[in-house]
This record gives structure tokens, C-alpha cells and sequence, in this order.
């Protein structure tokens, strides 16, 4: 694999602006002390409130974080440098089931339903296509984006941070800002591993296009680790995997106690 | 609530190309019996490949579906009149974590963290980015989706179709097709409820907004029930919600069926 794939963006044979711009992503975690402007900032909020919505339950609340303090609870919880200081806008992507829990109080009607972990994959769901929507709205504008899984790595004081009531969940949040890095495009599983026709593709029937890749993986250098070899991807997945904070937390018990998932 | 305002397209203060498509998103369920093309099911497995993933886990894989059978099987699990026939394309989107199991048994380590919740929403997230990747670009192209969450009500027949093991989960069936209706832009719960700046907006303190909206929802006519008044937002969470086939299935069932959630 050459240097220089690396550094392309990927292709595809039908291209359009967009299209381009969703081939073109990369995590960016460096901005500039640039703002967004109110303007950008509002159209984000638009392209997140009409992304589909599951049964029409609109299950998400996306809450900006301006207040230097909300942003240091959620520097915290991350543990990534580049939440701290002010450089890029701040959002958090919650899962949302207390407003319709409201909703049916005020009808009279019991509240069951919305403990069932169908209706929070619901709620996770109308999340991530609000804030997968931010995203390309965002890079298509020419900023970059980071998604923070990393907030869940002590969601309770995140949840204590934003306010947040029963029946409701931070997923994720989001850095939005202008790049001050040009990261390399990191390589993807090959699309006959990731994708396949009527039946389900077992990796094993791949291990070839696998070692292509963990060979590609391997020749990818990570900006956060300037010039190091880094490893393939088997060897992450076997390494790596549940080192981390968020990964060792029993967020199931979080749930519960959220009231979500209870069924 | 003018009809007018209904049949335009949402707006925002910045507009190009890409945000117009993510602002005009309508859910389409009927379509035209022209296929795709395969350079367009190319690309849209290509952009369903390079969203951000969690962790660099890449948890997700996409089945198309061309099978009849495995057509049908997946119309009888969602009860949707518009996913029998052949026209649009069918694609389900699988959170899997199962490949990264093999992964981790090739390289002799343990597979307990796969079994987490927090890795089993690390999966959805990558899932359902991938999702909403196609749906934006696919519309980008003048082409309608639908989500398709219906293929859960009867989720374990979906599993034995698509030949899926363990610690893999059909999340949501996709449709994507040329349109062949024109459908109302389903009009979204005010900003002001959907996003706050910095703590959780309580829907009490918006009620005169809540109020306007049902009005407006009030007057949208869903094409499905056509020129018949619908149901305020209010009145359909309160009535709608839990009734289901999917909503009514203890789905955390399945899910320590398939070996994820289990702490």
C-alpha cells in the first residue's frame, strides 16, 4: 500500500459534492481558536432536528455546551485533551424518552413502554442520525468533527453536569470547529468483510482481503502518535479492545438507574 | 400553520447542496420499478464504509438483499406492505461484533468484553452512521429511503434468514429507491424543545410551543392516511407508543440470545 493511497481520499464510481464530502471524513481533533458563527451553529441544529425519526418519537435532545464549567465536567469524564480548553464547539447527542414521559403523564397514560430497551434502541437511533447529520452538514461546510464516545467514561457526572432527568442518556458528544491538522485518510475493512448479498459474511471465508488489510492498517500513521508504526487491525482489536474506561463501566447499571431498558 | 409552509422544503441561515438534501429528507415508501444500478449500490456501500467508528471497531455490516426469500422473510417480520415486491432496494444494516470475536479468538484472547452493553452501543453508533451515510447520500442523488426498525418485530426469523450468529443484531432494514410519491415535509418539534444550550430543556417550560406544534402536526396529512386529519404529537406518543408488534417484544431477550448486553 502506498503512501500516497493514504493521503487520497477514497473514490466511488457515482460522485457528487456530498458524496464526496462523506468519502472525504476523517476525525479531526485539532481546531483553530476560529468560532463557528451563529449562523452555522443554527443551521447544525436544523440539519439535526430532520434527520428520519423513529415512529415519528423524535427521542433526541442535542444540548450545546457554551458554560466554561459544563465543559470541564465533560473534559473529565472524557479524559481526551482536545475537549478541554475552547477551540471547537461542543455538543452533546442525548437519547431522549423523558419528554414523551412527560407527554403521557400529562394524557394520563402509564409510562411502561418507554422502559423497554426497544424504545431506547429507538432513542439511540434517532441520536446518532441527528448527529451523523451534523457531521456531513459540518464537512461540508470544510470543518472537522470528532464524535466523543469517551463522555460515557463517568456518565453519572456528565448526567449530573447537563441536568439531566430519568429516561434520558448522554451517547455522545461532538466537537464541531474549524481543523488545525490534515490527519490521512484511515483505511477501512474491505468492503466484501463489511458488506455482502442475502447472507451473513463470515470472516473467515475473507482471511486473505484480512491480511491485506492488516498490512494497510499497519502502514497508516496515526497523527496522535506522529510517525509510529501503529498496529494492524486484528492486533488493536485483540489488544486494545476494553482497555478503556467507558469499555470496563457496567453502563447497563446506568441505564437502569436512567429508567431505560428495564425490559 | 399555512399548507404552504408543509409543501417547502425546511431552511436554515447556511445552505448548500449537501445541507438542502439533509433539510428536504422525507421518508419515501412508495417507488418506481427502475433498479439502482450497481455503480450507485457501489457507492452507497462505499459511503456506508468511511463514516466514523467507534473506537476504530468498525462494528457494522451491511446485507443487501436481492434473495426473494430472504426478501419475504423480512416482509413478514416488518408487516410494511412496501417491503414485498422488488421495487427498491433492501438493505439491512447488522451491528456486529461478532467479526471482532473471531478476531480476538484467532489471536487466543477473551471475548467477555464483546458482551458489554457499552461495546454492544458502540456497534449501533457505527451501525446506524453508516445508515444515515447512505440515506444522505442515496438523496443526494434524488433517490428515497425509508428506515425500515419494522424488521424487528419478529427479529429471530430475520436472524435465521440472514444466516447471522452470535453477537450479531439486525438493527434496521433500509429501502432505497427511486421515488414514485411526493409526500408533505413532516414537520419536526420546535428547536426550542429538541436543543438547549448547556442544561436539559424541560418540555414544561416550553408548552406554549408544544401547543403550536400539535396544531402544525394536526395539519400535516400523512399520505398514508390520506387527507385524514392525524393526531397531534402529543396525542400519538400518548396513544401510539408500546402499541407495535416490535415495541411489545422484551427485546433484551434476544440480544443475551445473541451474546451482547449480557453486563
Amino acid at each position: 500500500m502506498s503512501h500516497h493511497a493514504l493521503v487520497t481520499p477514497p473514490t466511488a464510481p457515482v460522485l457528487n459534492e456530498t458524496i464526496r464530502t462523506q468519502l472525504a471524513h476523517r476525525t479531526i481533533r485539532a481546531y483553530t481558536p476560529e468560532p463557528l458563527g451563529e449562523d452555522v451553529v443554527e443551521t447544525l441544529l436544523e440539519v439535526a432536528r430532520h434527520g428520519a425519526t423513529s415512529s415519528f418519537q423524535q427521542q433526541v435532545t442535542v444540548i450545546r455546551v457554551l458554560d466554561p464549567a459544563v465543559r470541564a465536567a465533560l473534559h473529565a469524564s472524557s479524559g481526551q485533551p482536545y475537549v478541554g480548553g475552547s477551540n471547537g464547539e461542543l455538543f452533546v447527542f442525548v437519547v431522549d424518552l423523558h419528554r414523551n414521559a412527560v407527554l403521557r403523564e400529562r394524557a394520563g397514560v402509564d409510562l411502561e413502554p418507554l422502559e423497554r430497551t426497544t424504545l431506547f434502541l429507538q432513542g439511540v437511533e434517532d441520536t446518532i442520525i441527528a448527529a451523523q447529520n451534523v457531521v456531513v452538514a459540518a464537512e461540508s461546510l470544510g470543518l472537522g468533527t470528532t464524535y466523543l464516545g469517551s463522555i460515557l467514561t463517568d456518565v453519572r457526572s456528565v448526567i449530573t453536569a447537563l441536568g439531566l432527568p430519568e429516561r434520558t442518556f448522554p451517547l455522545v458528544g461532538m466537537l464541531v470547529g474549524h481543523p488545525a491538522q490534515e490527519p490521512q485518510y484511515k483505511p477501512r475493512l474491505p468492503r466484501e468483510i463489511m458488506s455482502a448479498v442475502d447472507r451473513y459474511p463470515e470472516l473467515t471465508e475473507h482471511l486473505e482481503a484480512l491480511a491485506d488489510y492488516d498490512t494497510t492498517v499497519r502502514d497508516y500513521y496515526d497523527l496522535r502518535a506522529a510517525n509510529t508504526r501503529v498496529d494492524s487491525f486484528s492486533e488493536q482489536i485483540a489488544r486494545m479492545l476494553g482497555k478503556g474506561g467507558a469499555s470496563m463501566m457496567p453502563l447497563s447499571e446506568v441505564l437502569h438507574e436512567q429508567r431505560l431498558c428495564l425490559s
